[in-house]
């Protein structure tokens, strides 16, 4: 019998980062939450206990500290680029480094330059690796971007078998808690400004969805990231349906025009999806 | 040996609520989380298990519901007043009856009448009580509002014992996750005016404070509220100090100029006070 | 117009520590989460920003440190005690202090003197305070108890008003999430072994009662932990109803005899009660 | 410009179930926390709002109380055996259903037959698919098991770098709140008993171990399951690194000699394997 070490990898989770760049009039303020991984040929630790090949997690957390001092990026997108390079380029026996970043959006406080406040409970995201052989890949996302739709939302017309009992509908609650990755088709300058076209070409797809499914209004969300921003290649929408369901009001004699309704968290559907650009060059 | 019933209540818990407004060209949508609790001389109950006073907690989760369809509340505060006296009006057992209400805020997507998103991170608050006997008490306030200065904080000149190795700063971060409460004088005609014109004060003087330690800003911002919002009797504010610390850089040959902190959740300063309009008539 | 300052008070939360004592055959491991705080006179330091009278809370986090490094305490009642004594000896300008803390059991592996794992999910709980009058107040608790019974439970004869749809049953589940906070009266040597006999009561008290409510339940309970342990003066339970409904498979020509239900965690009723040993020489 | 659904799937997730087992003298209880899902072609729902392919997540979930009642599987493994099994049977759209299932461990009560706690803070979960063609993969696995060595753990040997900082150690803690998963070749009858008899190799292994690195620990205890259980095929680990850092109590005059230490949640290394039986029959 032979035993052997499959996929692998190591790293640090939740390294965070407040950067502040007292610059301007008006002070800024970065929210970091890093996550760095290598992999690479590190049987000999996992096997024999020889470490001497294993970069310690701690020197990754160094690391972020270290780099966010020295860098001047002005989006996570260019930082996790920074570091996965950092990673390849100092650890000769990693194949290769990963990053991802959550970012907390912080916004100022009007007419106070030196004051915060959170600009929304939606968090941004980014993930990043890099290979020896120089193999890039740079995504960007968010997550918990609350959505809902009180118009424009069916579901009818769906497969029942023996053990369906729902009713079907034209006028529905559409809620969801939305988290989103796009990859890019090469570099860019400019990561704060794709991620707000992309952002605003998905939330006004599903805004404006004459919606028959949440399947169907995820694609035309994606589609319409993907037709309004040529630089991205794909998107990847996870859009978890958190119900909201019409309350029966008939026992106390009265009606209930799709007015007042329960929003639960649980047992939720969850609809997830990619969908591409379908070029020969990209991808 | 005698035992004895001592303080009692009971009620129900997270009873939450979406309510849709389509009257006008805007849809309106409104999110309540709430918690309801009765008092009384409930001991046949808790000592001889006669439940002939005890109203149901379900039928409590069944009155939010109809009081919702059939209310024009147009604030937590209006609305946890309908409910408590209902309960007061109906339960001829209940000493007392009290609501809490947790708000979560959306707003609409612009352009999109039937479209919406989460406003903010911060959770909008009502506790509203009433006694059999007629004494009303209204509070509203607000949970996990994130707050953070970047210039205007210092602390030092504290007490100082032997086992003291904080170094004292005229230049550190202070960012909190606040709470507040504030309770009123008499009712009033439009609680959500109120709390944008107490939630302001409480922000600015946050905001402008040359803060020589978390106590100072805290009772400054209570005092604002105060001066400026006449109807209101009382503030009490927590606010939990989460530390951003400034990392040591120098070990890899850099300064930190104030620049790069790693914010913590934990251990985290704690501190708390309610602050009051002394005057004779109030309160 | 007067502003004054009312209740206030601060200290230091989560401040975790983990010791280890290997002076036996078998290691022991305990883990607490520390929370420290004061009140006084801090009225100048609120109002004018003199801290002079003002302890850091981050030495109250190295204070936690030192006294365990130097404490011979065998429970959380007695290292809290030796905490709110140091800061009430050492700090002139408190009133009073408390503590509050909260264990993480770990049991030791059977066969492994120095490995352990989690021994439940309760967390057992602590609060002490000292007055600088010398009152000393100690409870203990605990938190996170998951209790459920599949028969003796019913609840019916009810109030009933024109809200109510609530069926009556007589052989319902009974599933809660326990807190528990008892009172001693005096001082006592083994805290650890008090602990036992009082969770040991209300467990099987839980265990064996024919409910006809959880009111009646939780009354049951309190009562045998104060006939069982007189060093008690009272316990507050707080019992929330983690409700499991039956499912309704009528539709699929199935029957469900009482055999499957969904366990939900909202809507959830409340109950809560203190209940004391009504003796005139105690409390 | 061609836009193309890519990777899809939909589902329901978080479908609670408690099912009780009143037949012996000792009641039983089972609570399953299930997620199902589908694959197959439904373009048309995503591209054109065609629902005739699209089982509800509403009808999943009814399918999932349905089957527990008629169900007599002693396992996760084999409900979700029969509920992939159900899905491809009656879904002529469905390439593949899978299921995700997290088991809540409850014990009962000694003495009392109808009276439960949980069992621990573990949690057991399993994973089903079943492809049209037949194809079928089964694993069990665990989350959230916490660990703990106070012994035999060492960190030493590794790669230093500019950025290193980390002290060597030969006798550190060990903490990590480990997740496991492992395939099987082939169906068992008893897959309780084989749950058993890995988590018992992985705790002794990970109790046992002379630790080098969390690496190496993370294998030894992967291959003692693939060695003393010949059942399975792989075994995933997911051991994060929950560091307990010594507190340093010179400035107090103490000495701390691995006594005294602060438990962290963050940042925290992550280190995960697959380990697999390298045999040409299996996997």
């Amino acid at each position: 019998m032979t035993i052997a070490l499959g996929e692998n990898r190591y790293g640090k989770s939740r390294v965070r980062l407040m950067k502040v760049n007292r610059a301007g009039a008006r002070h800024e303020v970065t929210e970091w939450n890093v996550e760095v991984w290598l992999t690479g040929d590190f049987s000999r630790c996992f096997q024999d206990g020889d470490n001497s090949h294993i970069l310690p997690t701690d020197t990754m957390k160094n690391t972020v500290y270290s780099l966010a001092r020295s860098s001047s990026a002005k989006s996570v997108e260019d930082f996790g680029q920074e570091l996965v390079s950092h990673f390849i380029e100092t650890n000769p026996y990693a194949d290769a480094a990963g990053v991802h970043i959550v970012a907390t959006p912080w916004r100022g406080i009007e007419g106070f330059p030196a004051a915060f406040t959170h600009a929304s409970d939606k968090l941004d995201t980014t993930a990043v690796t890099l290979s020896r052989a120089g193999v890039r890949s740079i995504s960007s996302g968010f997550e918990k971007m609350w959505l809902l739709k009180t118009a424009k939302s069916a579901f009818a017309g769906y497969l029942k078998d023996r053990l369906t009992t729902l009713k079907e509908t034209h006028d529905r609650l559409f809620g969801t808690l939305a988290a989103a990755e796009w990859r890019y088709a090469g570099t860019h300058p400019d990561y704060g400004a794709l991620r707000q076209r992309v952002e605003g070409a998905l939330v006004s797809a599903f805004a404006g969805h004459e919606s028959l499914s949440v399947q169907q209004t995820l694609y035309a969300m994606a589609k319409r990231a993907l037709v309004e921003v040529s630089e991205i290649a794909d998107v990847r929408l996870q859009m978890p349906n958190k119900h909201c369901n019409l309350v029966d009001l008939s026992p106390f004699g009265q009606d209930n025009p799709n007015e007042i309704f329960v929003p639960t968290d649980e047992p939720h559907g969850s609809i997830e999806a990619r969908v591409y650009r379908d070029d020969p060059q990209v991808d």
